[in-house]
């Protein structure tokens, strides 16, 4: 194993504990890991060497929150909800079904596709769900296409009951079998805690269910409007609550006072003109933030974490530094791995180099530039990815 | 000279006078025009094919406002703002200062790279302007590499009055030596009708002597408030006024009954924190509008027109044809160029080969899939642009 030192960092945006950004930095990967990291002036020798060329170096980005096994289509549902069109096909339904006509090969495939489009924008960590397959079978299935394609895995049998079974008996069969069958391929439970999904009550029995099986909980919660499931994922001291559209003043206290991670989705709430959470009304209560794609293909049909940072800034109130921090240690936080050897999301000696270069001098150009694709460059654990848009643009101050 | 088949086209958006997304489509490009355009069942034979894999095709985006001539740097300007700071550096007079002291081959390598950076993203014709020289020598200097990047330029002499000048004499500059010096690099003369820049009267006096000089007319108009730039524009005839943030009724009632499309910038709304435009009203009245980045580096330093689309389906309630028109064929409207041997923004037979390739089956996923990049090729004139995600991707099929 070589040692490879990247150099000509104007901005490096660690995410370690003091939230600085270091000016004209450089950093040495080894084995897959930061093995130093710091000024220019100081930096060692090492077997290769890359030149970014004065732009800026930040983690890359940990997506924490999206559906991407699935198969179907549902742009023509989109475009006529854009239209203010009522469309008359099943919605998450359609998606149901041709998930469970699909088979794994092709779920993989599909995951994958998005997999790969998601890290050449920057994402090195990414977490995905089950939750359209909904009977035992397809769900494991989709439980195994998710853990190949994806770092993290959660069992979403929770998302819905499905056409035509009891209520009682799905839950019985999500908590039952179901669970017992997925939770070997699977790192988190998770329900959909909303009106016209399941109540706080029926979040709780399956979240409790998926505990006692090993796994960490997390909640879908306060999407639609004031469902409980943002103080139900408190209460359980679940990793992160995602959506958190609909809060009030006592969620917002408990999420202030908690250990969950509020992780908000504003790509979503876009496509569905739902109104977008209150950011700033949560950072400045003292909670902590994820920001994450949802990318799903009826809500949500993205992987473009830096949309998200985009629009945190532009229309919902965080600063840079705080969006950035949301999009890569944020997202650790949601996911229980800020720290530790398989910390991710942020840049530090022993960790990771799970990293992206922008075509920019500064994180600033995330948000200052939106819609313009900025990936650069993306190593994940120390290996470059086949993005070539850094040997193909050349140094900035060309 | 060959003939260029391409086929594959699951989706063709021509922009011709009917308004229909012909499917399974294919087209020949000779000259650098469109010789043939139709069903692929129907595609006559050709020198050469390329195949674009099932992709929608459509005429390459038309941004009839940017200022991409200028010099300096405004990130920590932005950053500031979207934190809610004040910032003590001079705003736009930061980008005269540094645009007076560049070279005029500095203004042309900024600019250009700018420009291509746009085709990278499917932009096929880019207007730009002068305005940050505002003395003659920096003015002409301006309009001279506006001219060699661009394919349209507006004299914008008329931004506001240089730091450290009387107003009248300003005005005199500009209506007389600046102008005439200005006029032979320039088609379009262009005024900020706004408080703080130029009132109506003083507006209609730059606007008036730019066509006595032989320049079309477009007017920048209630961007900040009820500027009274709209009815100016509509009065003169005006090709187009821009921003448009601020309407009233009258307003709403010239534009729908007068010539001048009206240009939103939705993404200069975005980093101005300033409100949309009445998209919706406009339409429904019978207006017509386009759509454009107003790339700057004060206001809106973006080049993505995807992004303006998006933003126009997702929160300006445009449906995609509407968006997708406005940012093509409604540019072309607002520059003049919408019929004739010149016309842009749609494809026709004998019309330019202007066109752009996404990764995506549909128009509908520039909105359903917002920041991802889906630019797969450009062809500007009939030649292919550098860009090569057609190649690298394969088809949408595979
Ligand atoms: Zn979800
Ligand atoms: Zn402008």
């Amino acid at each position: 194993m070589t040692t490879e030192l990247i150099t000509g960092i104007r901005e490096l945006t660690s995410q370690a504990d003091d939230g600085v950004r270091l000016r004209d930095a450089a950093l040495v990967i080894e084995h897959g890991r930061i093995a130093w990291l710091g000024p220019s002036a100081e930096a060692p020798a090492a077997d290769t060497r890359t030149d970014v060329g004065g732009r800026a170096v930040l983690p890359g980005w940990v997506d924490t929150h999206t559906h991407l096994v699935f198969a179907g289509d549902r742009a023509a549902e989109f475009e006529a909800r854009m239209a203010g069109q009522r469309y008359a096909a099943g919605g998450i339904n359609t998606t149901v079904a041709a998930t469970r006509a699909a088979s794994e090969e092709q779920l993989v495939a599909g995951a994958a596709r998005l997999r790969r489009e998601a890290e050449d924008q920057g994402t090195t960590f990414l977490e995905t769900k089950t939750g359209y397959g909904l009977d035992l079978a397809s769900e494991v299935r989709s439980a195994r296409a998710a853990a190949s394609v994806a770092d993290l895995v959660t069992f979403l049998g929770a998302h819905l009951v499905p056409e035509g079974m009891d209520r009682r008996d799905y839950l019985d069969l999500v908590t039952g079998p179901m669970l017992a069958a997925v939770a070997p391929h699977a790192d988190y439970i998770d329900a959909f805690c909303e009106v016209g999904a399941f109540d706080v009550e029926e979040s709780r029995e399956v979240l409790l269910a998926g505990r006692a099986a090993g796994l960490g909980v997390r909640v879908h919660g306060n999407q639609l409007g004031f469902s409980g499931g943002v103080r139900l994922a408190v209460e359980l001291g679940a990793a992160s609550v995602d959506h958190c559209n609909h809060l009030d003043d006592r969620d917002i206290e408990a999420l202030a006072g908690g250990a969950t991670v509020a992780t908000l989705l504003p790509a979503c709430d876009l496509s569905t003109r739902e109104p977008f959470p209150p950011a700033r009304r949560l950072l400045d209560a003292g909670a902590r933030i994820a920001l994450a794609t949802n990318c799903n293909p009826g809500t949500s049909y993205t992987t473009s974490m830096p949309f998200c940072v985009a629009t945190a800034v532009l229309q919902l109130g965080l600063t840079i530094d705080e969006a950035v921090w949301a999009a890569t240690r944020g997202g650790a936080a949601a996911v229980g791995r800020e720290h530790g050897v398989d910390a991710v999301g942020s840049l530090r000696v022993g960790g990771w180099a799970d990293l992206q270069v922008l075509d920019a001098p500064s994180v600033a150009h995330l948000a200052y530039r939106p819609g313009v694709p900025l990936t650069a460059a993306v190593w994940r654990r120390g290996v470059r990815s086949r993005h070539g848009g850094l040997d193909a643009s050349g140094g900035l101050d060309a």
